[in-house]
């Protein structure tokens, strides 16, 4: 089956997360996707090694974010290079970057200077928070992005210190933002042979990603208010929540309280049956159920709430998860092999097309592997 | 201007918010979104109220979400009605659902049958986690899908409980990525007039979510471990997170430890300044970095380390953040009248195009407020 991005192909000149992510997806869709990395030294994500993993003189997360790409080395400040390069962009249908507002500019490769060469590029650039006011300089870093939009005020308990989510979630939204942007600007392309700059922001990324609680602070100004205990969204009444049980733990999502409490057997709660009033009590009904499920195994209380179809569930680990067979019939890993006697497992693209799960046997490149390649087929 | 998806049809059957996420981003790229509701009750959103908070008798979230769509109603019980939709689906580009498994072969809507309507449909279903397998029947709810997917071990201490992100995760990312494919079907059905069915699911998009730990999980067997304060990332050393100061918060991003404790007067770590040492030695760091932040104002200390260029930052709420100037400049919020004494205020597209950025006037519909119009122009 071919892939519904054969053919398209992509120049990325985008380091670190959020650019690559979006390149990522956009290879495991089936477009080619060619990073432009400097001599020698490459992405810088290359050199950021999370927990000091490596393999092959790259960081994990490297391998992970560029899996299925081709690498080519242009020196940007040599002007042989970027006319190189150019010629490169005349034949693209894409390109990304995430310099500083500026850069490209000075190199010649903003988006004016790239539409001269080809018409009908689509142009994507991602900065921290915009190329104009007072932060265009701030560094474009997730936990700084996390921490100016408000989200560090959603997770953890109301007590607790700011809460970042410890994942880089700026970039990763980001980085989907800006492959939603470049596809909907390909389908013009393909449409009307028309080229469309797009741009993105960790900080616009990360308050879309938040609309239902900002837009409620829009609204009423009140501020997201985290519960005391078990919180798992700021702006839910109880029961909702994660709660330890008397071997682990378990989630308890919506569902009708009444039915919880009559069917687990606590006592004393019907002046809350009524939905109104879960918001508010939320902490005090939350307080009950923390001693409550305390005195049984997750195991025992999922017995008797998932045949009511009350909506509830363990929480498991990435041991207990990949041993579970839910989790093996999706065939989400992928071992890519790089050279001899290196490989390195990862997850797969998560969207299906055709019902067909799309693996991809590249491993992210060497620097400037395909630069020989690239050079006979474009006669560079 | 017009917007890259001008004369794109999409019918949403898709309720509550991963599946109508995806059609508010291509409403926003301008896409017509007509949203296929059950009649009187309409997508079961309407009535999910976070916060006990409604607009016009429909809750604020589904407000944020339905922005900027049409309203068609159809009983998919009544065959006239499944007929008439049938009509819709002959003009459509795209359609989404997320129906349980099965639901949409018994009203023969399934990709096969709206394909024999219309050979270049790109169909895109959502569900829980995935169609086959022990969980095709467990309930496709965020804090559910968050639970099972280990990300509950990411955030908050490591002495916390299983601690969820206070966001509907799962159902935002999952949105993200049946956007992505949607938008990468068009693409091929533009260039080659041909369908394609895209399916993505909460457990498979979480999980590409954390493919940097789960990479490292996946090669090493590690699993990931919160550090024992200030935890921002479970993968990342010393002095990554957030630390109180005397009067509020500063978050310290990747940075040289020497610059940091140096320039702020923090003795007696040299023991630590290379990079090698800080995962492992992360919580003995933290703990004299939160002492030492406690002794001064965030202020005092951004002077201090800004023009240095160490990555840090204040911590804003939304109160803090929608008064600074940096927010202002980029106008994310726009005002949708609904009536003659209704609006709402919230957030507009954050992908901007050729500069420009996408806001929107149209508020979330009324119920079946398309029909009379739909009606008379495709003759149904």
């Amino acid at each position: 089956m071919k892939r519904p991005l054969e053919g398209i192909t992509v120049l990325e000149f985008s380091q670190y997360l959020a650019g690559p992510y979006a390149g990522l997806r956009l290879a495991d869709l089936g477009a080619r996707v060619i990073k432009i990395e400097r001599p020698v030294k490459g992405d810088a994500c290359r050199q950021l090694a999370t927990k000091n993993m490596w393999s092959d003189g790259d960081s994990v997360l490297f391998h992970t974010i560029n899996r299925n790409k081709e690498s080519f080395t242009a020196n940007l400040k040599n002007t042989e290079d970027v006319a190189t390069v150019k010629t490169l962009i005349a034949h693209a249908d894409v390109i990304t970057h995430n310099f500083r507002p500026g850069i490209m500019l000075r190199l010649g490769l903003d988006f004016e200077s790239v539409k001269a060469i080809n018409p009908s590029i689509v142009y994507g650039e991602v900065s921290g928070y915009g190329e104009v006011g007072p932060w265009k300089d701030k560094p474009g870093q997730d936990l700084l992005a996390q921490s100016v939009s408000g989200l560090t005020w959603m997770s953890g308990n109301d007590e607790s210190a700011p809460t970042p989510f410890g994942i880089a979630v700026a970039d990763m939204i980001c980085g989907t933002h800006l492959a939603q942007g470049l596809l909907a600007a390909l389908v013009q392309q393909k449409r009307k042979g028309i080229g469309a700059k797009v741009s993105v922001s960790l900080l616009e990324s990360i308050l879309d990603f938040q609309f239902e609680g900002f837009t409620e602070f829009l609204n009423s100004g009140k501020l997201p208010k985290r519960s005391a205990i078990a919180n798992a969204h700021p702006y839910l009444g109880a029961p909702y929540g994660i709660y330890q049980t008397a071997d682990s733990a378990i989630a308890i999502s919506m569902g009708d309280l009444a039915v919880l409490c009559e069917s687990s057997g606590l006592k004393g709660m019907t002046d809350f049956y009524s939905t109104e009033t879960q918001y508010e009590n939320r902490d005090h009904i939350k307080a009950r159920l923390v001693e409550h499920f305390k005195t049984q195994t997750t195991t025992v209380w999922l017995e008797i709430l998932s045949p009511l179809n009350y909506w509830c569930s363990s929480v498991l680990g990435y041991e207990q998860l990949t041993q579970h067979d839910a989790y093996k019939i999706l065939e989400m890993e992928q071992t890519l092999k790089r050279g001899e006697n290196s490989s390195i497992t990862t997850t797969r693209c998560p969207i299906r097309i055709n019902g067909r799960k799309l693996h991809s046997a590249t491993p992210a490149p060497v620097i400037g592997s395909a630069n020989e390649q690239l050079i006979k087929e474009f006669n560079l």
